[in-house]
């Protein structure tokens, strides 16, 4: 490919760190060996599986067997929220998540719903928040489980996970588990994953379990496990300049809950070969991203705010969706007026610019977003929103590439839209309350909005 | 490592072919896109995850929509056992196994057993062969599944798909689906992926299903799908020379099954973003294994032979595991009387040769191999076994070193054993009728076996 490329979709998924490659490919050579294996290849292969998981946990501050591979984040998932309903059921069925998660713990939850468990789908606030007040009115003694994502994958609005993990442990001591007689109170957290002998229940964790979904912050937001307070926490690595095909879980020692994959290994909650060049890649990745954390977010702010405006300036009738200061410095969402999103984004592709339209996982469908809905917009918005989310190889030339084209491109959508909405118009849209107290960035807040370009 | 390797565990796990690698790394690269994504880039990598399930569909014989990846042959043998058991659970729950199916199938058939499923596991004869006439007595109106295995991956002994498919659809002709007033006839093999309109039920699956592990004998049997009569057949890339971190399961059209990973996919069968570099590298192994099997298989063949006579020739005491004739081409499985395979290999480590002790999966607990105690053996035995599984990367000079060192290795431990077995012997073992009857290499019947160095 010739053409330069304006990839603004890491969101979707981020290309291979070549640092990353460089460290994996010995594993995919000469290294191969299976780490079951006894002899010296296999203890070589599950020296570097121990190894990449001490990285990892330090990173996330927790012990390494609190650390689970799996094949990808939608697996992480499906283990952390089938895996503790379905160990935890004689505890109670009723598990709490937000309207904001990704799509395959939406689709669990389906599942569990038919399995008799009762899923509460917390609201969100218009600016993408999730509301604390509701989560604690909603939280009762038959609830086993909160999930909510750090930051959601369209709008990238950051949820404030620790307070809502200290709501949780309000909760739990106020309502101390009920020893039964036959078990004692010691079994509510009785583990998958052993005490060691005198560690007692040190750090624990106990009902409800908080779980959530770091595949978008962990590049960006601080991911320790006992500073975010959560019991289950997800990773990704093809998010964070790692290898597809592998994800993890965080798991509290002291969590129950059962595999979804069985096999050989005993009393371990995911069977199979491991994954060697993978796990070294995904710790690779995550030890990178540690490291230039704090710059990138700097940065990246700096290119996303700086696209963010320019758009404001010069295209009329945009409106940003999700939270316009508590959001990753990396994520852009937008609803472009009279628009359909999939049509900008074909456009915007003839021109090397790369973006996302919703999440990912959604585009292939036509059903409108599901988190650009829960936010109250009406589908004339949802359908006319793009996502830019930003990452390691933009930079400023990028941004003022998308700012040359990206209004002609409008321009010649507009002029061939049937539509012809007004800001905060009121009639013949599908939800007229979404047009009432729209989200504005907070530079633009009693400028020029609206002004047509 | 400067040292030379004689790597003899490809049974456990194979090095990437460099082809293979040649042809991933673009994808580790450059293209890097989501297949989710509209965009070029995303199409880009739906298209190569297109063109390798072609790949894959014409090596099988089915249709690409019949192939679905997972991310490891353990979620493949999870996602068709699992997957068939809970989504035909009103049609019946009687699950035929053999003994000598992998961990992962043992593992997943207690956690059904807990589910109130009936596991019956048919018995192997002593050279490793399922009984025909005891499955033939076994099946009834209530089997929804029968799982055996291809070849094990212990002692490599072939089982006879395509006669048991054949005895299995006899069984189907003469019970045919009761039709249910509601549902009729065709409900029994509702699918999870639909007919096509016009296809009708063409091929598709019935009651019970058939499944086959073929992780092993991808590289050296037939695996058309229609001429072993299988409705579900799992692969593991990482046994063909292909990627770890990536299996695959072929569904027949018309098998009903539950996905056990559930996500933004709608209708999928496995959710998750697609790791397209591990399919591209699957589909170009299972590609070259297709190509290179003829040749291969005479060559290995040759190779094992050589080892296997030179073994039973060099050192006395020695029983061969499994079938001595219908056996794959790079197996070879023999118990050395009065040692601990561990010592063995850790000898045999030393000196640069790499096998394997039972089951690579097992090596890390001391529990006996589940194959060779299902063959009858006694634990002598099963404890002094080890495998050979030969490769891309033997040659005729690696058989030469093996046996020009093994038996000085057996000499040593044989010094410093407590154990002094005679063979044939029927006192003081734990298991005598073991030694009654047990497998001698054809070309040494009626020889010099027993014959002490």
């Amino acid at each position: 490919m010739a053409k330069k490329r304006y990839y603004f979709d890491y969101a979707a998924t981020t290309p291979l760190d070549p640092k990353v490659l460089s460290v994996m490919l010995p594993y995919l050579k000469n290294k191969f060996g299976n780490p079951s294996n006894l002899y010296e290849l296999g203890h070589q292969a599950s020296q570097a599986v121990t190894q990449a998981t001490k990285t990892i946990a330090n990173i996330l501050g927790c012990r390494p067997d609190e650390f689970v591979y799996t094949g990808s984040a939608t697996e992480a998932d499906n283990l952390a929220i089938l895996g503790t309903a379905r160990a935890n059921k004689d505890k109670g069925n009723r598990i709490i998540i937000s309207q904001v998660e990704h799509k395959g713990i939406l689709a669990v939850c389906d599942i569990l719903e038919k399995e008799g468990f009762e899923i509460v789908k917390l609201p969100v606030q218009k600016n993408g928040l999730v509301d604390l007040k509701r989560l604690e009115k909603e939280l009762d003694e038959k609830t086993i489980l909160v999930s909510i994502t750090s930051a959601d994958s369209e709008t990238g609005t950051i949820q404030p996970i620790a307070e809502i993990s200290k709501l949780i442990e309000n909760f739990r001591k106020a309502h101390p588990p009920t020893p039964s007689p036959r078990e004692g109170a010691r079994d509510r957290s009785l583990s998958s994953i052993p005490f060691p002998p005198g560690e007692g229940l040190r750090g624990g964790a106990f009902l409800p379990y908080f779980h959530t979904d770091a595949s978008q912050t962990a590049g960006y937001l601080d991911i320790k496990v006992d500073k975010l307070g959560v019991d289950l926490m997800i990773l990704s690595a093809h998010k964070i300049y790692g290898p597809k095909g592998i994800g993890g879980l965080y798991v509290r020692r002291g969590t129950k809950l059962n595999p979804i994959i069985y096999g050989g290994g005993q009393g371990r909650l995911r069977s199979g070969t491991e994954n060697v060049p993978a796990i070294v890649g995904f710790a690779e990745a995550l030890r990178l991203s540690e490291k230039n954390k704090r710059t990138e977010i700097m940065r990246l702010k700096k290119l996303r705010d700086a696209l963010e405006k320019g758009i404001f300036k010069s295209i009329s009738k945009v409106v940003l969706n999700g939270h316009a200061i508590k959001r990753l410095p990396n994520f852009l969402n937008i609803s472009i007026l009279d628009i359909e999103g999939e049509a900008m984004l074909l456009y915007l592709d003839k021109l090397g610019i790369m973006v996302g339209t919703g999440s990912a996982c959604n585009s292939q469908s036509l059903t409108p977003s599901t988190v650009l809905t829960a936010l109250g917009n009406p589908y004339e918005y949802v359908h006319g929103s793009i996502r830019f989310s930003l990452g390691k190889e933009n930079s400023m030339e990028d941004v003022k590439y998308v700012l040359k084209h990206f209004p002609d491109v409008v321009k010649k959508l507009r002029a061939i839209s049937p539509l012809q909405l007004k800001m905060n118009q009121t009639d013949l849209i599908s939800n007229p309350k979404a047009f009432i107290g729209n989200q504005t960035p907070h530079f633009l807040r009693k400028s020029r909005l609206g002004k047509s370009k």
